[in-house]
């Protein structure tokens, strides 16, 4: 059996991961995509990988890379390179493009999310030599962060280079209680914002008993659209939902129920929506399709008293959907209600696209990912049906070349990394046991 | 009969409204604010007033002055040094606060709301000189901008410097069809913010399943405060209303009919809130209370997507008074309402406060402010008993020294001369009728 020198794979995992994270590729403000794209495939061109680099038609570049392993079994590995805004810069105790260890943990913007799983799978491929189980593929894109909008289309010109037996996808980790945590699907989403426009400009507020009001409006629109319970209320939008089988249902009742506590010690929930507890919780995570504000602006926000009548306003708002809820769909939905109630004049601009996907638990992929996972951390697997997060890559995948996805814990990810937030990091503790995972799920692909 | 040369006094009008507008007295920063005053005061010294700055505990000083006339009969002015701020400065033709004179008009922040009735009013009791027909007292505040909040203290406490027979508040001219416009009430207000914060901070809006947002809250206790036709639905809002007269009502039939075309075209109102047109409109905009929602912040405002679940979400908004509601008593119905619906954790802060204030149009005053504006215009006038906009100075008036106040022409105002807005302007042409009717108007008032 092959084996790795673990904590040589570590310190190599944390040496590559230094200088990932010193690329400020914030794909929000276009930064150093291709640049961080060049060091990524110079890395894997470094570690015996043939490469690539893969375009669309817009967007930066993806890297593509493939390294012949000892059987012809071929795992397809996805990743991002860019991350997410720094914003707010003045929260982060340290530079967030220099890396920094504190107290067993690596800061830095895009450590968590997902370089550090970049630099642990390629210092563990680099270690394996020759002795490479199986045969990889990788492909890494730069607009994740950004809801991929061109990658869809990168993904099926260049379906050949991706199929594979299996596939890993970004993310995992071992749950607070030592269970690993393996994900088989993802929701939808569609992005949009809704613009409000009745006036040429901001009116004396003197004139509110007869001139109209595009917040009020905005108002009226996003009160027909969710009640208090959270049930989404444009009309139809059920209609598609697939009901969760029995086995999903169990996955989920067989969750851990520390999630819910680590739910609400994040962001300081007091009750959650409607009132819900215990399974009920995680069935809606990650079952229920929502619809949420991410943002309204309109008129004054200021200290003291303006008073304007906003002649403008806008909402963006955000729905995850559930198989079989597609975003078109779900748009059309959308301006049928609105204009059913007299919101003709309301726009509508789709803003990030994205379908469910969820991979069959009866996929013999599945069974083995979960069978060394469990072997590995000598504990029971969560399985999460589906999370309550996007990933447009994996309806990609499913539509353009058909290969089972699922997030595996060959990854560092826990509840408190702050990805997304100031003070990203990843706990150095964390990176063995994804490593010795990793290792030996490649070996147990290999024997096939 | 006292005479002046118009022309001098139009001359000296621009020339001190040049000075005057200077001064950059942006109340809403605090900014200049004593230097404007001493500027104002030593203005008034020099026309040969009695001067005082007068103090509240907080707050600029008022300038008060006093000169005596050849009658006892005493005139009371009310006008205010303090102006909006400039922004959005990149909209402004020349800087806000360097005075310019192009194609007939005279452009600065403040030249009309309300500099140049200062200067109009200064410029014509120093041309009347020692034949000035009345007692004149002034007070010129430095807060009307940001609603007075300091200044009903100043006035009860120095009521005795304010006795009067009548006073002019400000504002006012004359309307595009020459006709005089006469206002003899004020709208009241109450000036609120909303805050809803219900985590500890913004979430991913995968959890949305789950987690309470904040914008959602927002978006329900706002649906619940007024009907998509206006009305106000905070429970129990119109029962402290007063139903005008039918003296109201018919001076409102006989306002100018053009008032609402000039609302339509000076913000590009398609359809009025309701679908109300003719008198409707200006019956709406006299004695139809508000609620007006002048801005709205939750989560992310930008390019693109962002998928955030905000923690916090606030809204400011202003009721529009009419008599006899009371600011105190609409913000403890604003509390009751929301505590019925289950939002007790919406945390409400006034931020202003202000009563309404209406003249009877059978006061002596009333009827020979009229009288002399029809003369002098040949034109009927256009009385408004109550305006859609506030005025705090007036209820404080009402309250602590009982004069009867009136907004007259003796000033410039018009439709398009964008108060509060950038390339604040005044028409060079509208000053001297202004001081023709002011000096009438002295005159008469003399006469008793």
């Amino acid at each position: 059996m092959e084996t790795v020198d673990v904590e040589a794979v570590e310190r190599e995992t944390v040496e590559l991961l230094d200088g990932l994270c010193r690329w400020p590729s914030v794909s929000a403000e276009g930064a150093v995509l291709t640049e961080t794209a060049d060091f990524v495939q110079s890395l894997l061109t470094q570690s015996g990988f043939e490469t690539r680099l893969l375009w669309a038609d817009a967007g930066p570049p993806a890297v593509w890379g493939e390294r012949r392993g000892e059987s012809d079994w071929t795992l397809l590995l996805y990743n991002h390179y860019d991350v997410q805004p720094v914003d707010p810069i003045d929260l982060w105790d340290s530079p967030p493009f220099e890396p920094a260890i504190r107290e067993g943990k690596l800061f830095a913007r895009g450590a968590a999310d997902n370089k550090a799983q970049i630099a642990l799978r390629l210092a563990t491929i680099r270690a394996l030599g020759d002795s490479l189980p199986v045969t990889i593929r990788w492909i890494i894109e730069g607009e994740e962060e950004v809801a991929s909008p061109n990658f869809d289309e990168l993904i099926r010109r260049h379906a050949d280079l991706l199929h594979a037996d299996g596939c890993l996808l970004e993310g995992g980790g071992v749950s607070p209680e030592g269970r690993p945590t393996i994900a088989l699907g993802v929701k939808g989403v569609l992005a949009v914002r809704l613009d409000v426009e009745l006036l040429s400009g901001d009116a004396h507020s003197g004139t509110a008993a007869v001139v109209p009001s595009a917040a009020w409006r905005l108002v009226e629109v996003l009160a027909t659209l969710r009640d208090r319970a959270g049930r989404v209320l444009v009309d139809g939008f059920y209609d598609a939902v697939r009901e969760p089988t029995e086995e999903q249902r169990r996955a989920v009742a067989e969750q851990p129920e520390t999630d819910e506590d680590d739910l609400r010690a994040a962001f300081g929930v007091v009750e959650f929506l409607d009132g819900v507890t215990g399974v009920e919780v995680r069935e809606r995570l990650a079952f229920a399709p929502t619809a949420n504000i991410a943002g309204i602006r309109a008129g004054y926000g200021g200290p003291g008293v303006k008073t304007v009548l906003p002649a403008r306003a806008s909402a963006w708002l955000d729905f995850r959907l559930v198989p079989d809820q597609g975003p078109d769909e779900a748009l059309e939905l959308l301006r049928a209600h609105l204009d059913r109630r007299g919101f003709s004049d309301v726009e509508i601009t789709a803003l990030a696209k994205a379908d469910a996907a969820t991979t069959s638990p009866d996929d013999p992929f599945v069974a083995r990912v979960i069978s060394v996972a469990e072997q590995v951390a000598k504990n029971k697997a969560s399985i999460y049906p589906i999370i309550a997060g996007s990933l447009p890559v994996a309806a990609s995948l499913e539509r353009h070349v058909g290969v089972p996805a699922l997030i595996a814990p060959d990854n560092t990810y826990y509840p408190g990394c702050a990805a997304h937030a100031p003070n990203e990091h990843i706990r150095l503790k964390d990176i063995a046991p994804a490593i010795r995972y990793f290792v030996a799920l490649l070996v147990e692909l290999g024997r096939s």
